[in-house]
């Protein structure tokens, strides 16, 4: 299989893209990999890789988009970025994927041009990976769709839920709705008419109800379902208080150490590596007719070859064909 | 100066909150309780507390409304339950202020029906208070307003500021609007209307522009104004990741000690306690003509005591004068 990867991405530059690539190649033998950007650099930093021969190719894309561009703007006036160029692979049919460590908002607005979507998929939703005491739970959307209708957040959980299970190997995962408390009736106009969706749809079964702020991380759902908007806030604010957090403990619990200081610090940092983005693997665009897998804008060679691996897996398993059945079994749009 | 305290309301019954009484009008010589209640189970644990004489009156209200019961219905069916009598004595002018451990949606609903809001305040917000890595911050609306407009965004920008400059000592206080993007014009149609509004506005030299989740407890702003979903939402998550980030330093940090572990498990128990909801003491609902404030659910005498002591400081800093002086600053609604 072949995936574009927007080599131009992230805050980094070409070379832990390149370096990202050279290492996912080397571990998946089906894979190949389609530096998009600009060819020369990417050259040079190729030949100071160890590439398997014929497994990277490169096409050349010299304009990026900045990491702070107005996407709308980036679209107009930068048509042939390199992330734009790669969702044209992908319409083209040239590659089967794409993954790029840029400008989210640009990346969803690419994708949005292309409308490459998925039959029956209204608006693709970014899932995200989030570790919790149970295991891991997957967030949709967590920001390519800051004013969804209700209808959008069900055919979220319907492809979160298939994520879940072909990707994170949930049997029957459970599908929540995020909300500020947990009886019906609960929250804004938005959330009561998706959670009438949930209960009346072919997910009830497996919907758990509202999921609170206070229960994500205590693995109250497999799938949480929530707008672009609050599931943007809930991905960064967790990054965010882990930071805070482990900075104090570091400050105060290692502070109060003297012998065993490194010890505790060797766990500390032990933490800092399990739960870090770059263990993630990036965050698949749903409902994208291929795969799109968006990484954190500051991804290292780790990082990137993790997201080559989920996008190479998402081809692997199939997951579009089966978010497409259980698509099919929603009840019309009314 | 009076202050009407809900003592059906919170998990745990009137304990926590007669206790928490007895605490506060110890600590505070200008303070009065009148707890409203069930006036015998009140009179019986007053009995064994350590009450100075005169400086805690009965009020018997004795129906409560349960923590899941929903607000509206709570209202209709028992409009002289607990939290309503707090409010209806507030609306007498009986007390200067009211606190409630309760169901929040019915502390509100009774505010909402009562309306005894300052002048040009449209609707009212629940402030939290919040641990940052510079110190505190204050996140206005937690979830009082669910869908706002703009307008109320703004109010709460005002409202939150006094109360971080006469509560929280800090003199000029930044402004920030919770987002998905640093960037101006990130996010829905509400968020980009109210960046406009601050812009365009009395507080625009103290505006930061927007913040985001990975921002908040890094201490990007001193007031963070969002809709009442979103605050919801990041307040509870915060309480969870703390909770589970603390989960896996007990687990895996103290599992690697041994002869300091009992020092490290010392330090952990600190940073517990620190961090803890009941070393905050309530939440203000802002906008109210008088002083409301709202406590966790789970609130044991401490945490009572606590926001007892935030109600009185708001009615002795005079912070709804100061409130009202700088809403008539603002541009009239459009």
């Amino acid at each position: 299989m072949r995936i574009a990867l927007d080599a131009l991405g992230g805050d980094h530059g070409p070379a832990p893209n390149v370096a990202g690539a050279a290492a996912a190649v080397s571990a998946a033998p089906d894979l190949t990999v389609v530096l998009v950007g600009d060819q020369p650099r990417i050259e040079a930093l190729l030949a100071a890789a160890a590439v398997p021969p014929g497994r990277v190719e490169v096409v050349h894309a010299p304009v990026a988009v900045d990491m702070r561009e107005k996407p709308a703007e980036a679209l107009r006036r930068k048509p042939d970025a390199s992330v734009f160029r790669c969702w044209q692979l992908l319409a083209e049919g040239a590659v089967d994927g794409l993954v790029s460590a840029g400008n989210t908002g640009a990346v969803v607005a690419g994708g949005l041009r292309t409308r490459k979507f998925l039959p029956s998929v209204h608006r693709p939703g970014i899932a995200a990976v989030m570790p919790t005491a149970k295991g891991r739970s997957v967030i949709v959307d967590v920001g390519a769709n800051v004013a969804p209708k209700p209808r959008h957040l069900l055919e979220y959980g319907v492809m979160g839920s298939v994520f879940a299970r072909k990707i994170l190997g949930v049997d029957r995962p459970t599908v929540g709705l995020m909300n500020v408390g947990e009886e019906e009736g609960k929250g804004h106009d938005l959330v009561q008419k998706t959670y009438d969706l949930f209960r009346a749809g072919p997910l009830k079964d497996r919907f758990v109800g509202n999921v609170e702020g206070r229960d994500l991380h205590r693995g109250a759902a497999d799938v949480v379902v929530t707008d672009g908007f609050t599931g943007n806030v809930v991905l960064k604010l967790s990054e965010g208080v882990f930071e805070f957090v482990m900075g104090m403990v570091g400050r105060e619990v290692l502070g109060a150490l003297d012998g065993e200081k490194d010890k505790a610090a060797a766990a500390v940092k032990g933490l800092l590596a399990k739960y870090h983005y770059s263990a993630v693997g990036g965050a698949p665009l749903l409902g994208v007719d291929g795969v799109c897998v968006i990484c954190h804008g500051s991804s290292d060679e780790r990082a990137v070859a993790n997201a080559l691996g989920v996008a190479a897996r998402g081809v692997r398993e199939r997951v579009n064909d089966a978010i497409v059945a259980e698509l099919e079994a929603l009840p019309p749009e009314e």
